[in-house]
């Protein structure tokens, strides 16, 4: 199929950070032959993703940019402030103009921005990459190349829909179509909940070393660096994506602390059965996953 | 200085698994001129090891090894099968014959073997290498190359000592020395509480895939390959490894249940500031080992 990235004729990112510039920069890479333009309240990340040549103008007020050119807007920031972006750019908005996302969670979210930007059509969209970086100065144009990605569409307007997604395959992501709520429990297990245990273990190897005067990370052996790699992810971003997917977080985490229980009880116990049937059967799921 | 692997003329390898196999292929590769030996119960792992020509003879009877030419043992079967073939061994050896391991536990286990081999001289030795893999069929000449490695001698011989360091610096080894007991605490918390972890971690999302029908093993993104990599390893190894240390790792996995806890409350509270606070420690502790 002609890559026409969905026929988009100019496209406004809201948010010149990593997403947001690394989306910019695909779509120049590639041979998005529209406009981009970059909306950011910074305005050293504008001048960055002009220097860059991500974008070809850049604006930090919205009734400075041009909506008559504009007919997909991605939001960019922090997910927390979607909804609030939602209701300032919605006057705005050309009656056809499509907006979307590049947010973690989904779910209730998704469903609040519809229900805002209606009749205008929002098509929610969760890249899967990049996390642990952060900032425009860390953009680069193949993060969304070969990585999976997720839209969790709302409304009949399929035709809208499917330029979204038509966008994102033409900078080579790997699409797939969910519900948004399966999307937030699912993410909830598979990201949030590492994420979580990935911070609380570097804080529980902080309060280790202060009760034993011994600093544990001077021995970063034995896995731990690639374990608790995720534990450098933006603390902004993750206490947004917390807070937002939040019934979703609390639940996975007490299953997790159930389970964590249970193989520390058959340690305590000296239960060889118990504990070979965990780490067995914990062993066979994760080699199924290659 | 010159690579003579510690002088020794034949040693003998204990357990022919990963990390025996890759021993004696490193030593191979490196070019130790001495001869290896190699003792397991197992035919087929013994003709595994000629095959690769990683030993030069193999013996699965103890009373058949030419225990005249053997000046150095390396014990390299799993933890709790240590004391028991120590005494085994013991009426074998020759009077000048080093006793050695390759085990993930130290502490009491190395007194043990100490008091069980003496007057024999015991080095323990933990080599930080390969966990998820297992079997000589993964054996690789390379596996201890800049590889750190910890030993925890007790008693006197320096000489003795320095010769088994030695040998695992010729074949590429980055040598410490630690106290056998803060060796099985800084392990416990920088990586037998990790594995606990990772393996939980896996359980409880089989957990939440039956509560929910959901496969969440077909939503490997966002880490969790990664996160949980560790999860792979051997049961039966780390079964052994949560029972030979079991209070340092039951105290370890206390204190992550509180870190985790801690971050749950403030999610579940939704402050901000709290939750903040935690992740932004987390994330600069992390960042701080590269």
């Amino acid at each position: 199929m002609e890559r026409d990235f969905g026929g988009f004729k100019g496209i406004l990112i809201i948010g010149l950070g990593l997403i947001g510039g690394s989306l910019a920069l695909s779509l120049k890479k590639e041979g998005y032959k529209g406009k981009i333009y970059g909306y950011d309240l910074n305005e050293s990340r504008i001048k960055k993703a002009l220097e860059l040549n991500a974008i070809d103008e850049g604006f930090n007020r919205l009734e400075n940019v041009p909506w008559n050119d504009i007919d997909l807007v991605i939001l960019s920031t922090p997910v927390k402030t979607f909804a609030d972006i939602a209701n300032k750019i919605k006057p705005f908005l050309k009656d056809d103009t499509v907006v979307s996302d590049v947010g973690s969670v989904k779910g209730d979210l998704v469903v609040k921005l519809y229900e805002i930007l209606k009749p205008h059509v929002f098509v929610g969209v969760h890249p899967i990459a990049g996390t642990e970086k952060e900032g425009i100065e860390n953009a680069v144009a193949d993060l969304f190349k070969n990585a999976r990605l997720i839209l969790t569409p709302l409304g009949e307007d399929k035709e809208k829909i499917e330029k979204v997604e038509k966008l994102w395959k033409d900078i080579g992501s790997k699409t797939e179509v969910m519900d948004p709520h399966l999307h937030d429990f699912v993410f909830a297990s598979v990201s949030h909940l590492p994420h979580a245990i990935a911070f609380a273990l570097v804080d529980s190897l902080i309060t280790l070393s202060k009760e034993t005067g011994i600093d544990l990370f001077k021995y970063p052996g034995g896995g731990f660096k690639d374990f608790t790699r995720i534990a450098a992810s933006s603390p902004t971003i993750w206490k947004d994506i917390f807070l937002e997917n939040k019934e979703n977080i609390l639940h996975t985490i007490d299953v997790f602390l159930n389970s964590l229980e249970k193989l520390k009880d058959a340690i305590k116990e000296e239960d060889e059965k118990k504990i070979l049937e965990i780490l067995s059967e914990s062993r066979e799921k994760r080699l199924s996953l290659g």
